[in-house]
């Protein structure tokens, strides 16, 4: 801080987070002393190249030394928003240690090293926020670790990648094949150039763990979470499952039960009157439920420059209400207790199976029979001719371990005499 | 506090929410040292008869003078959960004068005397948190003044009363009148004996003027909020809504306009597509326009015994770390602005009209005219003969002056050689 009580402020990256960051402190500037009873100021801004022209914003605010930040002792935040594990995570490190404290919007480094650094934060009494790294705009990690602190909340799942959201609901609204609804998204800047991260189910991954780590109070990692993407999806899969009242959407789901706590993301059919079924588009979704609250949902943007920015301006502003009572590091890490995670195998699971078999008698019943030796009953089955001598069979499991499917599929796998293809298998949400 | 560092609650009242309170308590106790840092009991417990039995709480807790806990210095957090006027005001302004800390559920007093109460907890540097007056379980306030403190909030609009919200649900789906739909909420509990408060929009306005408080920074009390309940509504209405893509809901909406701010509590349509039109039976919503998170949406229930003390529990961790920390007081009123309240004849709005009309030439030149004399627009309108020498005429109009529309309607009013009867007006949300 300044003598004048000021506080100061250093942004870390001035692309798109940044920049509205940046955008959106100069906007709100002269609102923040009556919020939180303090004057703050821009510091400093780290880019890699200061010599750049950058609109609007004050050039001698600009440095590409991190030292320059680290050793101002005049600077009390320091906001983190250029993304990836390094220099991301010694930078926060070294900040922590010297006694700032640290906004950031960094799931990727959250999903992974979240532990430690809330746990340097907690040791040296500062605030490590980071309710940007999650779904973006919409207030969740201080509802939870807040608001809803005095549940035992059992699940928390979502819709917390826009991109893949948008492709699915293009998918299924406009009919498109995933190929062109993936290109679409990437002509209207929806998705990145290379897709993978938010098309494989990582993204949503690394924001169901640090979800998960504050619903459960047990540390989730990102390796913790059971991945699985959407480009197998297809649009005969989502026209199968309208039919049967449902929706495909890309889950990322976590639960503590008994034996463990199940995390996945993973493209499901989801009832059409679930309230994600719903959640169109670019928007996220995330549903908590609390053994006291019930069901919960927090619906918005989950992503976007000033969706993101204005995350990271309300934990500017709470670290400045904590610099005031100098209580930083009020709300520390949370994850007090050890529960385990349980492996993808051992949970159960419904499935939806779509499958192209000979058309001919006694095939039905030799799948059945597959199915029921491993202890998989069978929910719905639909059966329809496609050509002279084949059918499409659909079917849906009621719970099962994943394991003791998994041995049914491999046994169907060969069986080609009567399978000629597996074409579609999801889980189905329950 | 007791020396060993234990927090000491009080709880005034001992009704659906104060034991909703107690049992939650007693579930969650032995997290909260994990959570907070300090350990907590539960001290003392006002109930207005204390020879009363009382399933599981222990009696020696219970008192029936509120001196006893106002004069225990060992008490740190007073929980009223009364409700009304007095004696909660008078106990909470005791309280906090005397250095408790107080959590309340109390939207009939927040609605009205919240400002003078959060002035005096800011000035005695104590916590007055009262998360549960609005919407139940639902995380609304902590979002709203932390997560989305650095966006101007320019509209906040909710279902916030699931009475209400159940009868037009069953209006809806089940083709019920509105008498019949109230008498099925009262035998399922949903209602009150005197439903008046809900059914008239009351409740909804209160919680409408402490949400709309902290959106904008200034003061609203339920006096500022125009009322309207849903008696009126008939089955018929909500036929020909359903007919044209919409619903009606029980909205409360506030508005931050150039021209002051609008706050109201009505039956309006609401398009079908719309966030809040799916809020089905005793769900609560609360949607929340931002100028940088665009829109957000909080989803759940709305009242309810464990709901509530939910919201409560989650108060009273907070107001322990803020104990743990010496910074209670950290967030205060944060009204620190003074906008007009724009009266409702000022403001402009749609209208849904429906009016029993003689079927004959000239009428409904006659009706235009009258409309286009007093700047009212027609956006859609719809005539069906239903007798003789009658027809059915239904309006949607563009915006208009509240003032000037009813000028129209008051001359509709004397043209009973055309017009039979109006039927119904309910406003179109837009």
């Amino acid at each position: 801080m300044t003598e004048t009580n000021t506080v100061r402020i250093a942004i870390l990256g001035l692309g798109t987070v940044g920049g509205g960051v940046y955008q959106l402190f100069q906007a709100q500037k002269d609102s923040l002393e009556a919020k939180t009873g303090l004057k703050a100021e821009i510091a400093a801004i780290l880019v890699r190249d200061r010599t750049k022209a950058r609109e609007g914003v004050d050039s001698a605010l600009l440095t590409d030394n991190f030292d320059d930040i680290l050793h101002d002792d005049t600077i009390d935040i320091v906001v983190e928003v250029m993304g990836g594990i390094e220099p991301a995570r010694t930078y926060i490190t070294e900040s922590l240690t010297a006694g700032k404290n640290v906004v950031t919007a960094n799931k990727d480094l959250m999903a992974v090293h979240g532990g430690e650094l809330l746990d340097l934060a907690q040791e040296v009494g500062r605030d490590l926020l980071f309710e940007a790294s999650v779904a973006g705009g919409i207030p969740i990690i201080r509802p939870m670790k807040q608001c809803l602190a005095g549940n035992r909340i059992t699940e928390v799942m979502g819709i917390v990648n826009g991109t893949t959201n948008y492709i699915l609901t293009q998918m299924d609204e406009a009919g498109m094949d995933f190929a062109d609804a993936l290109a679409m998204a990437t002509e209207l800047g929806y998705a990145e150039a290379d897709p993978t991260a938010d098309i494989e189910g990582y993204d949503a991954g690394r924001k169901l763990a640090i979800l998960a780590s504050i619903a459960f109070h047990s540390r989730v990692t990102f390796s913790d979470v059971y991945t699985e993407g959407i480009s197998h999806v297809t649009a005969a899969d989502i026209r199968y499952v309208r039919d049967m009242g449902s929706v495909i959407k890309l889950v990322a789901t976590a639960r503590e039960t008994e034996k463990g706590i199940e995390a996945s993301v993973q493209p499901m059919l989801l009832p059409a009157h679930h309230p994600l079924a719903s959640v169109k588009d670019v928007f996220n979704a995330i549903f908590v439920h609390g053994d006291a609250v019930g069901d919960t949902m927090f619906y918005g943007r989950g992503a976007g420059r000033f969706p993101t920015a204005s995350a990271c301006m309300g934990d500017i502003i709470d670290v400045m209400r904590n610099i005031r009572f100098y209580c930083t590091g009020r709300i520390g890490c949370g994850c007090y207790r050890h529960v385990p995670i349980r492996p993808m195998e051992e949970t159960e699971q419904r499935y939806f199976l779509r499958m192209q078999v000979l058309d001919r008698p006694g095939v039905l019943a030799s799948i059945a029979s597959v199915l029921g030796k491993y202890g998989v009953s069978i929910k719905r089955v639909a059966q329809k001719p496609t050509a002279d001598d084949q059918a499409e069979l659909v079917l849906i499991t009621d719970q099962v371990k994943e394991k003791d499917f998994f041995k049914a599929v491999d046994k169907f796998k060969s069986m080609a005499n009567m399978i000629r293809e597996i074409s579609s298998l999801i889980r189905v949400y329950e």
